[in-house]
């Protein structure tokens, strides 16, 4: 197993846990290139009531409070589906060097999830951002978390 | 004056408010599309040690809270300065009916902050966003806001 592919099994299991607690099944997890765990968080939109709480997002807060620090440059994120442009966009703003996503927009969008249709890549390469995208880390085990989501206790996309 | 205006005159008093407490010079205020102010909120992004503390982001999280819902269909949004992609795909999210802005992405790039080159209108279209975006809203009294920065007590962008 590649360290992304590490990184991505935390991802993974914090998704795991937002969906048995109801949230939508999206996860993502900070890390050091040689795979040394920063912070890992999931979705809580309707647990907090807050449109932004995405999951790479609240993994960007939670990392920038654990190191003390807005500029992340060196780090990476694994994400369980390719970031939204809000998302996207925060990544940059943190100056992480790579994000490694598994399922992609498609696979949100065919799980009943309203989605911008803007890639990540697309939205790097129009902005001109210097962070490098990773695609096809564990999509099946990632695409499998909305049919895990489907029979969890909240299956609505909000 | 316009509504709009009136609401874009409630974010550019947030932002001064921020910019004397040492933040970056960004402000946004949500309202009824009457007038109501919701909430208005200014970067905390250096206060908070939070990459994703945007004026919009935390104006959206503001007005969440207050209302106890996600979903701010209907309210629009009046902001200092032209949305990033991360602030503009967040109030697509919150379905915000329409976003006025004053000073542009690239009056912010000349003040010497690091942009995304990619317009708010270009990601609503190509992301199939229904929110509309109006610009040119009390444009010079925005701009300024930056050269009030520049003048305040750290104007060093994050």
């Amino acid at each position: 197993m590649t360290i992304p592919e590490k990184i991505m099994e935390h991802a993974i299991e914090v998704c795991q846990q937002g969906i048995a607690a109801g949230n939508s099944p999206f996860g993502a997890a900070i890390a050091t290139p040689d795979g040394e765990l920063i912070h890992a968080a999931h979705n809580v939109v309707r647990q907090t009531c807050d449109i932004t709480a995405h999951a790479e997002i609240n993994c960007l807060r939670g990392a920038c409070e654990k190191l003390g620090k807005i500029d992340l440059s060196g780090l990476i994120m694994a994400t369980t589906c390719e970031p939204c442009p809000m998302c996207a966009a925060a990544i940059h703003w943190a100056n992480l060097e790579t994000v490694y996503y598994g399922a992609t927009i498609e696979d949100a969008d065919t799980a009943g999830f309203n989605e911008l249709h803007l890639s990540c890549q697309s939205l790097y390469e129009q902005g001109k951002s210097n962070v490098k995208v990773v695609t096809d880390i564990l999509r099946p085990q990632c695409a499998d978390l909305f049919r895990q989501w489907q029979q969890g206790p909240h299956p609505n996309p909000y």
